[in-house]
């Protein structure tokens, strides 16, 4: 563990920390803002899940999380969408390889040896936190932008009782039958589809549902609403009953001016959760 | 005139535009937050003045001010630093030429074409904006950051009756007596030290005071304190009684992290003045 920056902010500590990764065979980077109640003791802890090109840093600079996260006592977490480095592959678009991650364990060559993000976000990197920082693991809760959206909702139907509340922002909502999914989750699971269906939050959906409290906002501008399918989400979600609150914002699109717009919300929503 | 993007945020536009500069003399930059409230005719309109080696886009992202300023009712505007483009001047360092206009009208070659910063924000830049946007000019106040927060000190001393409240983050005070100062007037202003009062918040306030309110903050840990002779400026305001409120804001640095804290102040400060 290495920090790289501490700055104050909201009277809290905003983060930046490295660290070698196991699940990711390379060094990964992260952001954590810890609020003023983190002084006191642990604290619960909202993970933000960010999007395709993103690093750990967009929403730490972009989103306008932590204000809202320092006044209800909520730590942010901040990891990168995928491992990085000279001996980790890549590929020359912009959708796959390193910056979109997809939160999946890839089986395929050659991005299995490094590109294990569901390990990484759900084993790993919850770990490093509670040993190194006053989390109380036991209060979790999870949000993220588009691909990171994607990576909130199946991580959260993957690991049932891991977190109290569940929201995003513009999720990619069915990879399977979408240009942003087919080609990433052929790239690293293989062409087998049946293994792409638990990287599919309208599939998990339609299958077992969510044990949590449920937000989505997405903008009826997103120039990328297409990729997103929210259509098939929204449709799922209803006919299974779930209690979920999904909010299409008049004119937003996809860009973080939209996710800053809305993150009081989501951030309340979650401390209702994790303080209750 | 020519719309860059517009991006739906809190309910309001962030817009960026372009145009070309007669005070200038090549194209510039910038941006602009309409609240909701705009769309019910003119509101007043804050200037945000960016520090070195800052776009037009750097606090537009960063700053956590647009949600505020939807609350409150006021447009946010946005300026470049300098001129720009590949015919304008030029410095290898990152504090002189361009990103670096500390916010002068410079009179020395190779300068004197296009830096001309202060007549862009004192007179064009308003004149646009009341030409094309529901803007009241007159309900404007100004803030800034580092040397946006000299140039807005300095432009608020220098038009007296222009602006109804005055703010900065981390200003740089006493620019004739600090490395971020001395030789960048010199640059644009020529040896002759007589020409760089009147870009010298603290020899401003000295000879003449502010005739608004004024709220400063300034981060205890601020990495670059000694450039910026907070001390000088306080001094100054005491000596002559100046109504001023100066913060020195324990742990804090010069970042965004430091900005964006306290941006629901600021805000909040300049609302009272631009709707009473």
């Amino acid at each position: 563990m290495k920090t790289i920056s501490e700055n104050r902010c909201f009277g809290g500590v905003q983060g930046v920390h490295a660290h070698a990764s196991e699940a990711c065979a390379c060094d990964m980077t992260f952001g954590l803002f810890l609020p003023p109640a983190a002084q006191d003791g642990p604290v619960p802890v909202l993970w933000y899940l960010s999007g395709l090109t993103c690093t750990h840093e967009n929403a730490m600079v972009k989103a306008g999380a932590q204000g809202w996260a320092a006044e209800h006592g909520i730590a942010l977490v901040f990891p990168d969408t995928s491992p990085r480095g000279p001996g980790v592959a890549d590929d020359a678009a912009y959708d796959l390889g390193q910056g979109a991650g997809f939160y999946v364990n890839a089986t395929q060559d050659p991005w299995a040896p490094h590109f294990r993000m569901w390990d990484y976000v759900a084993e790993e990197l919850p770990r490093i936190l509670t040993a190194n920082f006053p989390i109380d693991d036991s209060r979790q809760s999870i949000t993220g932008h588009s691909m990171g959206g994607h990576g909130a909702l199946t991580l959260a139907m993957g690991l049932a009782g891991r977190y109290r509340s569940v929201s995003a922002f513009a999720p990619i909502c069915n990879p399977t039958a979408s240009d942003w999914g087919r080609k990433q989750l052929g790239a690293y699971l293989g062409p087998d589809e049946a293994a792409w269906a638990r990287h599919d939050a309208t599939l998990m959906m339609r299958a077992q549902g969510l044990d949590a409290p449920l937000l989505i906002d997405t903008g009826t501008s997103d120039q990328f609403g297409d990729h997103l399918r929210t259509e098939a989400l929204a449709q799922a979600i209803a006919e299974r009953r779930q209690a979920a609150t999904i909010r299409l914002q008049k004119g937003y699109d996809h860009s973080y001016f939209f996710v800053s717009s809305f993150m009081e919300d989501h951030i309340a929503f979650h401390a209702d959760a994790l303080h209750a």
